[in-house]
């Protein structure tokens, strides 16, 4: 028999209790905003802003660098000079272009149960993606490889509040450049069944991802046409530049039938002039062109106008994000995706080096301008740190804790007789206290949001516990989420059919582009 | 001559670029939203909150610990149980008293150009009140005590941004406590020339507060009646209690013409039922009952809707904060008091035991909330901690950061011709950078918010720099504001005014309450 002290038993205790709690997380559920989305642009300054950039668009256009993209442009009527690549539109073109995009779709993956809706009011959260490099703190910071891929993978399909996957959580740069993306479309095939991005850097790409969560479904291509479970996003090398990668993917997927994002990369100072309105002037015209292209090609298929409006620091040129001028341009985008019926994308990314306060009070206000913005499709919104450079697994948990709250904060109110418990409040009696009243043991096990992450043990407690910080605690929350994680089912079948398609493609590229 | 290698050069250059920036700030102004208030109820739901309080204190009705503020009631129609201290209100009745209380009104301290709107659209930032602790980085957890009292409030007179200081930002807990409130007075009137709240613990207190603030206006008590400048926060001891010292204190304060805000102290689980209907019922009848005690004293008096609700951790009883039950309620009171065309106080507070993730998301859910819900005056914006139990230097900092940004989100975006730059996009072309245009010089020093404590350097940069965490930054930031602080100049005459009328009060009170 050994003697313990108190303090060393009320540790344990303490421990003891944390690690029996089980892993707090909400219901699987399609979020949609009760709210009015807000809008920081009046309805004069919209309109001045729309025709701005149709102005943009018909006087000084957008260089297409894919020459299939540019002929399209061409017989639909616009101004293609060849010499510069550059395609000038009129307004009244690019209006009835656009006009054939579908206001809202369903995107569904081969669970059909996480089938996510695409336009409103419905607000989807996705993983970070496209960080070269992951962190953690056990670990430190190295570059992206593919068993760290399919950790962040398997934490986006534990977590019911993170709703699709964007482009590659990190770069598996061990993996040769021309084929990864065929390893990468297998891990997510594998370690989720939630809606994943496809990489569409080329059309090779796009169709390989495409045709992959089409077997996944059991589904040819063309019936994956009808029910579209693909999605990719493309940027705009803004200013005011079609790549010829990005427009041959995404010509792929609209003619497949499958989404596109078109998000011009227009960080204020540096990518567009250094004000507000002249940032959303540009984002509106690179948009507009991109989301045209995709009608050309399939009119109807789903397509979503994408935002990615920030500001730099003009004394370094180092992009900054969550700052009060990314808040806005997440709202303001919302409101010129709104002007065109068309479903809208944004971000919640920080700049910060670390999984400090900074990291969380920018996220915080590119999450609230993004939600208030009405983003129906959430980019970065969970494990995105310095600016994009890196993926966190701390960062992921801190932000899967707020995602969680949000949700929460969108849920309605629950009013009526029995919920106003005056018969309770007649029961305890001025000055008394609810713990034991039959009101409370009735419900309050689930009246509140229980955290997933926060701690509110009082001081001393929580010194006993290690005084351990958010970070400290997030280390041990996703560990924890990877040692309980469990594979969702796949069919066989459907797996075998997948790697015979891998192993076919693998053969044919070789050692050249897909 | 000494070698230094290019790294310690680098690390040197970094430092005192660090040390030879300004502190960043915005300008004093009023902010005001721009947007519409967010409403978590429906108006219907919002009609039976409100009947259902009315409900309430009609028939179960309110504990007033004060003979004089019940035979008030009495006097005014209210059935008043003298051997239980219950006081009864028909809806006629309740709603006749608080249909004299204004709209909004302005609150002027010793500087005038320092005065604040309260009601609207008006959104002011106050500074934490009420822990009995401090904590910075540099000392440790303490208790409360006059020298940090007075640090405290000359970081709330350094930022701009907080324009107004709640009752006792800490307390200084080595001075007698019948007569500490003149010390901590008198320190208000000389470190700061915004406005402060008055402790309101009993009649006393509050006529001395509102004597000093007075004295240092070079005004009478019956001037002041025209011009209110004092303000106070009473308590409802919920369920359904109003002590005597609240009840006097805020008779007090009506009675002088200064302004009161009455905030029933509802923690769902705890103080009210476990759901939000049935806190936000108590809150309403407990707010509207203290409201019509300050119109029973003086119709016109100045007074506030405060709100406070927040649930409790159902494991340990524990306050929590930042959740998203606060966020909600920050909202649905703002709806009540609107209801009633009161102006509305509220706060920003969150949970945590130390300046980590959580304390920052927790803050930042409630202090959006707080602005959605139109918080007219919003408590504990800048330095509270532990739920209320420290004043922390370094969350003081970081919540600076968050309100500065709060206030450039809450500013309209500039929309013309010029703000457009069309001519910079040509001259730039595509692919191109606007870094050396002319439109970006001409504009790039005051184009974007920059940061008081945010660090965008890259990874390299940051590391040089010594890794500094955003708490860390805070810990160097607030030493320097202490550093660089000037006390706003106050006429002789006036201070030497306070000073007698302080000597008096300590002598007249001796050793027994004020």
């Amino acid at each position: 028999m050994t003697e313990e002290s108190p303090r060393r038993r009320r540790r344990q205790s303490a421990r003891e209790d944390f690690e029996a709690r089980a892993l707090n997380q909400i219901p699987w559920r399609n979020i949609e905003s009760p709210f009015p989305p807000l809008c920081p642009l009046s309805d004069d300054q919209l309109e001045a802003v729309h025709e701005a950039s149709l102005r943009l668009l018909a006087e000084q256009g957008v260089e297409v660098m894919s020459v299939r993209a540019r002929d399209l442009f061409r017989k639909a009527g616009a101004t293609v000079d060849e010499a510069s690549g550059v395609v000038c539109l009129e307004p009244e073109l690019i209006l009835q272009l656009i006009s054939t995009a579908p206001n809202e779709f369903m995107l569904t993956p081969r669970n059909a149960g996480h089938a996510i809706r695409i336009g409103g009011n419905a607000i989807n959260f996705g993983l970070v993606s496209g960080p070269p490099n992951v962190h953690d703190c056990l670990r430190g910071r190295r570059a992206g490889n593919l068993e760290d891929y399919c950790s962040l993978i398997k934490m986006a399909q534990s977590f019911n509040v993170i709703s699709f996957l964007g482009n590659q959580a990190t770069a598996p740069q061990e993996l040769p450049a021309n084929n990864r993306h065929l390893d990468t479309c297998r891990a997510n095939i594998v370690y989720t069944d939630k809606i994943w991005n496809c990489v569409s850097i080329g059309a090779g790409r796009a169709r390989d991802a495409a045709q992959i969560m089409a077997l996944s479904r059991g589904l040819t291509l063309e019936e994956m046409a009808e029910s579209p479970g693909a999605i990719t996003n493309i940027n705009i090398n803004s200013p005011r530049k079609l790549d010829e990668t990005m427009a041959e993917g995404a010509m792929q997927m609209a003619e497949l039938g499958q989404a596109v994002i078109v998000t011009p990369f227009t960080l204020m100072g540096a990518m567009t002039p250094v004000t507000m309105a002249a940032a959303l002037v540009q984002q509106n015209a690179e948009a507009l062109i991109g989301i045209a292209l995709t009608q050309l090609v399939r009119a109807g298929a789903p397509v979503i106008y994408g935002g990615f409006t920030s500001n730099v620091d003009m004394r370094s040129g180092a992009p900054a994000f969550g700052t009060p001028e990314n808040c806005k341009a997440n709202m303001a985008g919302g409101q010129l995706a709104r002007r065109y019926g068309l479903p809208y994308r944004t971000s919640a990314c920080n700049a910060s080096n670390t999984v400090d306060g900074q990291a969380v009070y920018e996220t915080q206000f590119a999450l609230w301008g993004a939600v208030n913005g009405y983003g129906n499709l959430i980019y970065h919104a969970a494990g995105w740190l310095e600016g994009g450079l890196v993926a966190s697994f701390e960062k992921l948990i801190m932000d899967v804790e707020t995602l969680q709250c949000m949700a929460k904060v969108l849920e309605p109110i629950a009013v009526s007789e029995e919920e106003f418990g005056l018969e309770a409040i007649r029961e305890v009696g001025p000055g008394g206290h609810f713990f034991g009243s039959s009101h409370t043991m009735e419900r309050y096990k689930t009246a509140f949001y229980e955290p997933l992450l926060s701690d509110w043990q009082n001081h001393e407690n929580w010194e006993i516990a290690g005084a351990k910080d958010a970070t400290a605690r997030a280390t041990e929350v996703w560990q924890r989420v990877l040692q309980e994680y469990e594979a969702p089912p796949i069919d066989p079948a459907r797996l075998e059919a997948v790697d015979a398609y891998i192993a076919r493609r693998k053969e044919a590229i070789g050692t050249g582009e897909p």
